[in-house]
């Protein structure tokens, strides 16, 4: 019998991490160890050695020492659980939250874990987490200043840069902590924080460089730019965000002595360079060619596909070289509030008898709105909703938009409301999907991964009546960290036990399961013309005709201060 | 010590009929006699001597036995209760539901009482409540027909026949029982028939007539007109609906031996004309000339002015000589649901935690909601609402409308709905005041009755803020009986112990409290700048911009069946 290899993937989510231990033959999953954050996410008050710090609206913080905690529990243990030897790992992947960014010195240790405490109650020399949006008004100025310009890079991005990325979190630090900004020698993507603690070497990967930190076309902003929006960030790129652009599946480094050392594995194994969360989703969907969306359907959702080019799609939120798939254009669109909106709804408006039958019956009020709304045909209550609780990414990237529910008369039931938002979803992710046709980009089939797309048949049976396509379910239940055990064995190369190409690498490792949604012709028919309604509404709301939602934010705003 | 003179108001509710004697010279409310309809409100099932007969849907039927019963009760009973002699009764005013119509023999015995029983299981030889909607086709006949040649009534009705008024209840009766219109002697209004009951003549009164059955400068609609209708109702004015009729405030007949002896009281004494319970209000507010809108707020609303001229307001439900106070034309506009919003909202969306909170402090669902409310700032929340839960009375008159709620985000929470809904309520309130308005009729002052306005400071504020205007309060808790109360003192004129003209009597004996609501400068100005935002929905929705509404109820119409 041939030996066998196996590859890690390590997944660091918002509020754990994980470790899954995958057989590179056939992507057998053969065990998976998970650890908490002890600090999970600080966004009211810092845990300092010397106490705690009230933190400002709109932080979101991580403490670093989790990570190497998560390390030292997760990879240890995963060796135990399964009995495999480290001579047959061959590899690691990592994906990460994104951008979650760390000030470190020049080893790589972050400010706020400086032996010397100096920086132990600045919040700025903590994590800054993908969902900090303490740089909110600097991406405002950034989005501003290049439009003015005419920054050919903004395209790329649907024409506007969110305060979760890079360079406005950095900004912030120089702003608001100059002395943790000077101190710092490097601002990196937590994940690729992660490899090079792994691997001793500082690298950037081209998931995040490209989605997250404005690199396009092999280049950053220019410093011209850069000098314009503030002179003391005009060598940002070549001095505390510099290291060399690796490709996602590719390999990033080699394990360390110190680190094979310190989580019982093999020096000199394969180390993928690091993808965000979402992404790392598509191998592990087998989604490696043209036509094939990958979505990840949770509290938010993600969109993605690739091309062999960069097509200028209007309203995403990123087209990437390498930033999917090695080789590819990688695009990504998003919804930013999908599950949310349902969580909301239970949270918000589930009525007392609502919840005293879920109680009873053992559901949860959110399962109970969905049996309830399950009975309904498409329209049969006469709701329709815009799906902007959150704003909207893709394809409007205006993050003023609010929500919508019209049709109500005295009969409207809450579960009418909820489907309604159900369905609100789903158009969005229609919308984004014509959207994506429209600019020469086709979408012809779905694979979707997250709790939503395994969990709940009610909603991918809406998704996919409302966009007339099949949809494909995730046959893992660890689509990350699977994805990531894919890419680190496309980084160990056939040679090594894994594969040369990752469309091998992901045939061979990524997993759907056989449940299909199909669209059923007579809803399909009605969600036709509700879709037309909708579309109506979107433009209406959020292409100038009536900005009535920017109006009421602007009073709101007023009245709130 | 001069001898008091005394007038009973009897108010025939939807579901119980109260009698209030008042004194002439001062409006002091004396005592008060309740009765509860032993049958209510039969909308699913009739109950009759032979069983139970289940009701179509949008059908309301009342027993007349009831209303028997009733004065059987509640006059013997108010006499023995105030200790007041019926030598110093000398009048008496009754408001009913309308237009609650009955079918009757020459005698005014309704058809379901006929003693051989023939018609007592028969839903039609009942009475046919305000809120009875089986016409609603009929109406809509009616409607497109007098569009079509340009009947000239039409526009004093704000454009739509709605099927509560009389014309499409009897066409209905016609059409769907031919017998029992057959036999129908009379088809009569329950407030005339009431009246008939006490004095033994039949008399229509002006405001039924105007505002229920198109009676418009002395002439209903033309047998050319009806014929076109339906050849069988070509001359339904001058034969089943005919009797002279009588203005409001005037007297309309004597009580009559036969009823004196029944119910104890003098015979000979002043009936006044019947009026609506709704439009009995106004003089109970003391309002008697141009400029004062009479308000009544409860699970609907109406809006009641009087001008010297019949001026062509658009989208109001009736101008009517002599509708509300003698000698004037009659304004009347409407909405549609108010507090019905607010019940709709408790009900169905009120979180577990808050009816936990609310019966732990003893507060009902809606006090809760409104204590939360209460501590927002105009705003504040950044929701609007559309009040179109039951479609639009007034200015639009279009009963395909739907509700709408617009600016919500994940921090919006159940007060923030509740509150929109209320402001949405004022809204519509100011939209009627401004039509009036541009339309040539003032409106200086609101004095408001009902539930809504005697029992809440939260939203009568908001109301203030919202108009720009001064709202006063009734200062009686039974406007409508004491507004019968008042009409019956005129009706019996100086001489008798009343009054010669409604004036001195709605001064001497209507009552406004001490309350007033006055606009907060700082309120209004947010409220202008909202408003703003609601009358350009308004318009968009409800005039043609968009008619999404009028598509989903289609499509909602289409998937119930």
């Amino acid at each position: 019998m041939e030996r066998m290899s196996y590859t890690i993937g390590l997944d660091f989510g918002t509020l754990s991490a994980r470790a899954l231990l995958v057989r590179t033959s056939d992507g057998a999953e053969i065990g998976t160890t998970v650890f908490d954050y002890p600090h999970a996410v600080m966004d009211e008050t810092l845990v300092t050695p010397h106490g705690k710090v009230k933190l400002p609206p709109d932080f979101a913080l991580q403490h670093p020492q989790d990570y190497f905690d998560a390390l030292d529990h997760i990879l240890p243990a995963l060796l135990d659980k399964c009995g495999v030897s480290a001579d047959d790992i061959i590899g690691i992947g990592v994906d990460f939250t994104t951008c979650t960014l760390i000030p470190t010195d020049k080893t790589g240790t972050p400010l706020c874990l400086l032996p010397d405490e100096r920086f132990a109650d600045n919040p700025h020399a903590y994590v800054k987490l993908w969902k900090h949006h303490g740089g909110e008004p600097y991406a405002d100025r950034i989005t501003d200043l290049a439009v003015r310009r005419g920054e050919a890079w903004l395209a790329r991005y649907g024409g506007r840069v969110s305060s979760e990325w890079m360079l406005p979190k950095v900004w912030e630090t120089l702003d608001k902590a100059p002395d943790v900004y000077d101190s710092a020698d490097y601002f990196v993507d937590a994940g690729d924080w992660i490899v090079w603690q792994l691997t001793g070497n500082l690298t950037r990967n081209s998931c995040v460089t490209g989605y997250k930190a404005l690199y396009q076309d092999g280049a950053y902003p220019s410093p011209d730019f850069l000098n314009e929006l503030d002179p003391r960030l005009a060598h940002i790129f070549q001095n505390k965000l510099s290291g060399s652009v690796t490709p996602v599946g590719t390999l990033a480094g080699r394990l360390s002595e110190k680190a094979a050392a310190r989580f019982g594995l093999r020096a000199g194994i394969a180390v993928a360079a690091a993808v965000s969360d979402a992404h790392v989703t598509a191998p592990s969907l087998k989604v490696t060619a043209p036509g094939q969306m990958a979505m990840v359907m949770g509290t938010s959702s993600v969109h993605m596909l690739v091309s062999e080019e960069p097509l200028p799609v209007s309203g995403i939120c990123g087209v990437v070289k390498d930033g999917l798939i090695p080789g590819f254009y990688g695009y990504e669109a998003g919804q930013t509030c999908v599950g949310d909106h349902f969580a909301w709804f239970a949270d918000n408006l589930c009525p007392a008898g609502y919840r005293d039958e879920a109680a009873e019956r053992g559901l949860s009020p959110i399962a109970l709105l969905t049996e309830k709304a399950a009975a309904q045909k498409p329209g049969q209550s006469g709701i329709l909703a815009l799906d902007w609780w959150n704003g909207n990414r893709s394809v409007l990237a205006d993050f003023d938009l609010s929500g919508l529910f019209i049709g109500m008369n005295l009969n409207t039931r809450p579960e009418d409301l909820f489907r309604a938002l159900v369905e609100a979803t789903a158009y969005g992710t229609r919308m984004i999907i014509e959207n994506y046709r429209e600019h020469g980009v086709p979408v012809n089939e779905i694979r979707a991964a997250g709790g939503i797309a395994v969990k709940n048949p009610f909603i991918m049976q809406i998704y996919a009546d409302v966009t007339g396509l099949e949809f494909r379910i995730a046959g893992s239940a660890q689509c990350p960290s699977l994805g990531g055990a894919i890419f680190a064995a496309c980084a160990a190369g056939a040679e090594a036990g894994g594969y040369d190409s990752l469309d091998d690498a992901a045939n061979a490792m990524g997993s759907l399961s056989d449940r299909v949604y199909r669209p059923i012709p007579e809803n399909q028919a009605v969600y036709e013309r509700l879709y037309a309604e909708y579309a109506l509404l979107h433009d209406l709301f959020g292409r100038g005709g009536n900005d009535v939602m920017k109006r009421l934010r602007r009073i709101r705003a007023e009245q709130n201060t």
